[in-house]
């Protein structure tokens, strides 16, 4: 197979496919959606048969038990893909929407309309249910989608993709509109990530070696979330009780994801009566603390390195820092974070005034879990991620996320003088 | 000098200056760009001195006449950098700005803070007086910049960087918030454009050839503008008034400008009455036209070649293609057009709602000149450029395309259960 002309073709039809699906109706979109999530519930069987391929090849080549339940299609995450493309389906359509029109001065009616990006690439890991969600976010925005997953899920995302094809045509969409790319060959996403002719932004979806990677050879524009260092900052003036909940609360709903916390910092005037409250907590949810020589002084933990300052542990291990101030805890959280969720608690309203303007962090948050940071909860309907990046989306990115901004001007043949 | 040394400084600087820059109010901003107009004002003398030393270095190099004019300060061009900072003063300031503010269902208060982008890298060549453009509209929108001028005018913008210095230290604020390159050695457009710690964002302004080849090396993100093919349909409803008035005022008003028309498409239904019209009114204007064969079949014109629809004339001349409809014309724009501005003449509605549906570019016009697509027409008070990107910044760039936006969430001790 030659890797390059398939990945040329492959990108000709989407941008082709981009064109029309920037004029499709909300509910055309909508029509396809739900014809998708129909094919999925009526070939549950042949979609478990062919991922039992994938399953079977993974145990083969020794994927660990995580691996394999991420990868297996049971009947309760079919639900959630029918589900999920409903949910969809429901939400309002991006596109088209005007905002800001106004008359200008020479006479020329002016305001911006929303349009789709035009070509998404969307580079994942192993579990198949991105396919669907992907695919969902960029047909309800009006984009084409080049979808390039792992190598484990090839028979999975191949029959999804075969769903996902059948549904366009009966729907009269064209079919080119979500492309999932069909072999394993690694120089796909070389090129993909390269024909900046034919894809307008590549999102990776994975861990933080992927992206890194993906990011430094992309030659188009990449959104994308590398880590997710999250702090909270408990202020001298904190209301104890709220301080507590949300420390436990960020560290301890789930420690797999991006917007826990990972390193707490708390102002040295309440760190004598806070710390030894929050470490029998933690003790109890059994989570390790490190802390800083201040924080020894407090309660027992491991010390802390500058290694740990910098870390992600998805884990429950919780770095802690007793900080002079707010402006020293700024300072760390601009420093060491990821920029991607931070929240200050405190009482006292010009400290929380300064702490939203001086974070530079896609979320800020005051007296708040940091576990909010979440496209669902934001109300976005659904998210292809949390971006740490600062130019076009940031923070959780759902279909606005994928969609851009144009001019339009609104004339009765004025010209310029 | 150890430029990569240099470039790290400068970097590490400007990054610390953006810190203090996001969180100063709108009044220190003010008071600064008014302080940089009075020394400019007060400094008339010893910035022409030091201009003086680029005119002669340019003239004994050989610049054409046309460089040497944009290089000169001008009395009446030094007022025009005096104004321009005054009515960048005088505009809104956008950070801080708080939209969609609303309640969760959780209970938490949801809202988009916009804030700076952080530190702004602008390549630019010999023009000095975008090196107070740039200076005024980064300072405005709470940005640090790195300015990166031509070696042209090394002498004038380290001058003005003078002035500028001078200004923000007596208004208190961080000196390295406009930084001016110092040296014209070419390695530090490399630097500049791969140092992703400490610059956010790249501005290059220039020719196609400078900005395409930023683009490539770049390992920052970049707003750019790669040249301006815009084009204007005639429709065969179009009003022939409206016609003849917005293809000759697109084309004629300015040559040298990106948002001029570069080429003409024309319903075939309409071309007979009308291309002898044009024609004729473009030949008092002394405008060379280049025609497809049909073209040719009502006016006498050069055969134009498949160069010429991929060509930013620039200059007083034009290419013109008969279509059968609109949709080949829309067909004909997204395929040959630099997605800048592109505008129909039509009286028809349905017509009007699909063009402006269609066309992907980033302002899309019906019955206007192409010559409104310009951040002063568009009420933005300043640009900083025109952007044919879809990521980020999209049409002309002012103050709103040099920032981003933060989510921000006002709690009460909410936590996630």
């Amino acid at each position: 197979m030659d890797i390059h002309a398939y990945m040329q073709e492959v990108g000709q039809n989407a941008r082709h496919a981009s064109r029309q699906m920037a004029t499709v109706t909300a509910a055309q979109k909508n029509a396809a959606l739900l014809a998708i999530a129909e094919r999925i519930n009526a070939q549950r069987e042949d979609l478990k048969a062919k991922n039992q391929e994938d399953l079977v090849r993974g145990r083969a080549n020794g994927l660990s038990d995580a691996m394999i339940d991420r990868l297996e299609f049971t009947d309760a995450n079919l639900d959630q893909m029918i589900e999920g493309l409903k949910q969809v389906a429901a939400l309002a359509d991006p596109i088209g929407e005007i905002t800001d029109m106004s008359f200008r001065p020479s006479g020329i009616q002016l305001g911006k309309m929303r349009v789709p990006l035009g070509v998404i690439g969307i580079i994942y890991e192993s579990r198949p249910n991105v396919t669907i969600e992907a695919a969902s976010l960029c047909i309800k925005s009006g984009n084409a989608t080049i979808l390039r997953g792992g190598s484990e899920a090839i028979a999975s995302n191949q029959a999804l993709a075969q769903c996902i094809k059948e549904a366009l045509q009966q729907t009269h969409l064209n079919e080119n509109a979500v492309q999932v790319i069909e072999t394993t060959d690694r120089a796909c996403v070389g090129e993909l990530i390269t024909m900046d002719k034919y894809v307008d932004v590549i999102v990776p979806r994975g861990g933080k070696s992927l992206i890194e990677r993906i990011s430094k050879d992309a030659r188009v524009p990449v959104i994308k979330h590398l880590d997710g260092i999250c702090h909270v900052y408990i202020d001298d003036e904190a209301d104890p009780k709220k301080a507590i909940d949300i420390a436990i609360n960020s560290k301890t709903h789930r420690y797999g994801v991006c917007n826990a916390m990972e390193t707490l910092l708390i102002n040295d005037g309440v760190a004598d009566i806070m710390l030894p409250v929050l470490a029998a907590k933690f003790a109890e949810k059994g989570v390790e603390l490190r802390g800083c020589e201040k924080t020894a002084l407090y309660i027992d933990c491991v010390a802390a390195t500058e290694a740990d300052w910098n870390e992600e542990y998805l884990a429950p291990i919780l770095s802690i820092k007793v900080v002079d101030s707010m402006e020293d805890a700024i300072v760390h959280i601009n420093h060491y974070g990821s920029h991607h969720t931070d929240n200050i608690v405190t009482e006292n309203y010009t400290k929380a005034r300064q702490f939203l303007a001086a974070v530079d962090s896609s979320s800020v948050m005051i007296n708040a879990s940091t576990r909010f940071a979440d496209g669902f909860e934001y109300g976005l309907g659904a998210e292809i991620g949390i971006s740490t990046d600062k130019i076009h989306a940031r923070g959780p990115v759902g279909l606005e996320g994928l969609t851009s901004q144009k001019y339009v001007v609104f004339g009765d043949g004025h010209i310029r003088t």
